[in-house]
């Protein structure tokens, strides 16, 4: 009689922009055995607030909690259901977030969003990453750093982004400090679904790294190895205190958080006492799933934006790359991150912006999407033939100019100039836009030496051959359409002890496929003009040439908020008459 | 018992790029009795001759003799038909064309695509005004006359377009000298019209001065008051009698160039020996229907592109006009004309491009044409409130940079940016033209008093608005929806000698309504400073800040030229798994 040994599994849970999605996965090998998505209800909250009165300004983007607690109350269960698994099977279970996305909370990790009184103000809930608003303030500090030399404005390429910790938490200092007093503490969302699992307060080393300005090596101890009080109050005297809200001890990536509370194994359909790896970015957590985790391996992740994580035994400073983090993706490596802002959000705006009537007829018709039927009228044509550069910068430069309030350019448009020759600009220039990042870490010492992919976009083969083009590079392509999911199912897999580190797991749980698409000579070629035009372009627009884009939107930013020139002048005119 | 008087009428024949149109008008005073429309067969003949077989290059535009007789054979009939008048009322006929449209004939006037086995040959064909590629050839009529310091150069505002007589003959040249050889004649269709109605030659000085490069106060009689036989050899030894091609007597307009055949009053049903007045362009003969002849007066003839014709007693050198002729809108005044090469072509390229789906259904739903749509949500936003700005040389820039190479660009892309903005945008950046051509006119001492539109666009009031504040004028609009024939119908009233000159007829005649739009402070305050983001990205992309417009423009014609570059990738892709 034969002893029926269930699968050990771990349960990963990966929280995007618009959904979350849990994955189940076996321990032995990473085979995923089913995974459930569920949507958010208020997913981006960019114009009104839940209570559909309070409007935003530009440049604002929220969440709820309660969007990111229904994944665990809805995905979970299912992802179980659909595996065919018990709670008894899974060992582990694990998290990562989109970053920065962070929210203010009470000490016991209350959102103040859901303190009686609070949901009609817009800094009681979480930014989202995306929230473009508080560039005013990462100015200032930006500035503030340069000025009095700061060590660890380096480590962040040079400048600290709007997205991040500071720049937000001074904007709401700004701008509503009764709710900054409020916050007692000011937290990754990545972390604060961790003490939704576990009850405890737990912080993880990447995102303080990387969002946080916690530099170890650099910064003082008796600082919490971040910012001192002195720089943060010359930003601002109220300012001064700010890292009180942040300090935590710091929990290396693959550890245990804790284990799962008997409310979050209800709410899960866990079993209590499930442990509980420590929080993540879903971008860092990809390359375990990539097997992306030795040094020069550089992993984008592509969807509406595109995340760079690439581990080196090199510490240099990258002109503006989003940071440089000891132990940031895994022990022992510092890990760098790089990043475009916007990728398929642009080809979507092109979609939604430069498709007309009968393009869309024709996609159904032929039972394509519209993505598709631009791409592959788009592919028949010669490189170069459009006669178009574009810049990638609709929703602003991550890297290597850390610049929200840039805006997005296409160049050469003639009569002739149609739809699906756009949109390739636009897939273009944002291969151009990884080019200079790619170029940027080598010329500051730090080798690429591999090219991965993941996430949703490398799906459109086209568009990963341009890459590969652009590059002159192999593009390896993730074996696996939920790689932040896997990633975390496989830090759930160390955290519970299954392997002794992430490397090891990722080497048996992670997927790759090697040189999926390869450069041609040709094309590469004809690309480098292009991308000799996008350079000239970038640099004149985002490195001081003409500060047209930041007029522009000072112009737009005035206009929408003051409003006071008369909206309609057809109107006017026609009761003059 | 009372004699019944009938009306003394003219005909006025204007035709354009797509289509000719006869309207029948009262000497007396203007009043327009009826109109009718004939559509070209074969238009604009930009890819495929009319032997369906022979393709052409980029840039290029033909047309086709036989359409524009067809309008002689069913507008006229149909228009005196319409008014209810019979041959023996009209006193005279008038035409004009656009232009530079030109064509190589016999000595008898017979073009040489109706010659038999010259069907096939590109050259053959007169080539439209917005025929560009003869680019390379205005690029070396420029710098040779600019190394010579050829004197008629200033004339032309510095440049020599490739839109005109010199660059098109040379490119015939030097691309098909054979055929060039076998063209007795360059002529103008304005002036190929004439001869096709009355039977002989005649040449105008309007044509003559602004395509033709003939200043006869500036250069020798001996050489036809045109460029000399030695610049003519140095631009290329076979051109140096270029000048025997266009040498005939100048008529002045207003006069009688002949009468009506019988073989052209069979084909129009007039009566032979009818006056027929002598040829004209249909931007310069609209002046006359608007009562726009005094000097400082500035007339916009606005359409696929918009013609800026303006009377001074001032003679001087306007950097970028088009030209400056003596008597060459009315006899006794300098007739300055400055132009931009796209205007309603962008528009319509906007609605074409950059007009999804959902706009087209409600457009249809709410019975608008999407022009109308982009043009309500257009109208709806505070200035600059878009964050846009953009260049409008879709189509190249004729003034102020003479440069057909030039394409356009959008600036300021967001992810919130919709259609309508861009088709605001678009909007803005031809009155942020007009200002420029109207700035450069006012800068070389040549005062600009009043400014009148005529043509299709002053129908669309919130571009009227525009136009007003960004000039900071008011902006009075022709009372005639078929200007330029009106203005023919005018010339032919004094050819047939019933008033005894052009401007004594217009005011007569022609029709006005003044300030129809009036600017607003505050707008214009808002649109100044959208001006100066349009003047930096003019200059920077226009006067030698950046080459990247020529560099695109270039890769574009080699890769579809060449198209050695395999064309789809994906498709090899798919192959190679």
């Amino acid at each position: 009689m034969s002893v029926n040994i269930p699968t050990p599994v771990t349960v990963g849970i990966d929280f995007g922009t618009l959904s979350g999605r849990a994955v189940v996965v076996s321990v032995a090998d990473g085979t995923q055995l089913a995974d459930a998505v569920h949507e958010y209800r208020y997913g981006v909250i960019d114009t009104v607030l839940p209570d559909g009165t309070t409007t935003l300004p530009p440049d604002w983007a929220l969440q709820l909690p309660q969007d990111w607690r229904d994944v665990l109350s809805n995905a979970v269960p299912r992802a179980l259901e659909l595996a065919g698994v018990t709670a008894d099977q899974v060992v582990g279970i694990g998290t990562d977030f989109t970053a920065c996305t962070v929210l203010p909370t009470t000490t016991d990790g209350t959102p103040l969003c859901e303190l009686p009184g609070l949901a009609g103000r817009p800094h009681a809930y979480p930014k989202l990453w995306r929230h473009h608003a508080a560039q005013p303030q990462a100015d200032r500090i930006n500035a503030l750093a340069a000025e009095l030399g700061e060590p660890w404005l380096a480590r962040y390429g040079g400048k600290i982004s709007s997205e991040w910790e500071y720049a937000k938490a001074l904007q709401l200092l700004e701008e509503d400090p009764e709710l900054y007093a409020a916050a007692d503490r000011w937290i990754e969302a990545a972390d604060w679904i961790v003490w939704e699992l576990t009850g405890a307060e737990n912080r993880n080393l990447c995102t303080a790294g990387y969002k946080g300005i916690h530099q170890p090596d650099l910064l003082p101890a008796e600082d919490g190895a971040r910012p001192g009080a002195d720089y943060l109050g010359r930003l601002n005297p109220g300012f001064t205190g700010f890292t009180a809200k942040l300090d935590h001890p710091l929990a290396a990536l693959g550890d245990a958080a804790g284990t799962l509370t008997a409310r979050a194994a209800a709410l899960t359909g866990l079993n209590e006492g499930t442990p509980v790896s420590v929080g993540n970015v879903d971008a860092h957590v990809t390359n375990a799933a990539a097997r992306a985790l030795d040094p020069g391996h550089m992993l984008a992740i592509m969807g509406t934006s595109t995340c760079h994580i690439l581990n080196s035994d090199v510490l240099a400073e990258v002109p503006g790359m989003c940071g440089v983090v000891r132990d940031g993706v895994v022990p022992g490596l510092w890990g760098y991150e790089a990043g475009q802002s916007g990728v398929g959000d642009i080809f979507a705006w092109a979609v939604r912006t430069a498709a007309p009537e009968s393009y869309a007829v024709e996609a159904r018709e032929r039972g394509l999407s519209l993505h598709e039927l631009l791409t592959e009228k788009a592919a028949a044509q010669p490189v170069g033939a459009h006669g178009l550069v574009a810049l990638d910068w609709h929703s602003g430069n991550r890297s290597v100019l850390v610049d929200h309030h840039l805006s997005g350019l296409v160049l050469g448009l003639t009569l002739d100039t149609r739809p699906e020759e756009i949109y390739r600009a636009l897939l273009e220039a944002t291969a151009f836009g990884t080019r200079v990042i790619v170029e940027a870490f080598e010329e500051a010492g730090v080798p690429v030496t591999e090219f991965t992919v993941a996430g949703g976009l490398p799906k459109n083969h086209f568009l990963m051959q341009i890459y590969s083009d652009v590059l002159r590079r192999p593009v390896n392509v993730i074996g696996s359409e939920q790689g932040g999911a896997l990633g975390s199912a496989i830090h759930a897999a160390v955290a519970a002890g299954a392997y002794p580190d992430i490397r090891t797991a990722s080497a048996a749980m992670g997927r790759i496929n090697l040189a999926v698409h390869t450069p041609d000579e040709a094309r590469a070629d004809a690309y480098d003009l292009l991308f000799a035009e996008y350079r000239e372009l970038h640099d004149h627009f985002g490195r001081g040439g003409s500060d047209a884009l930041h007029r522009l939107r000072a112009l737009r930013d005035a206009a929408r908020t003051a409003g006071t020139v008369p909206a309609d002048p057809t109107l006017e005119l026609e009761e003059a008459r």
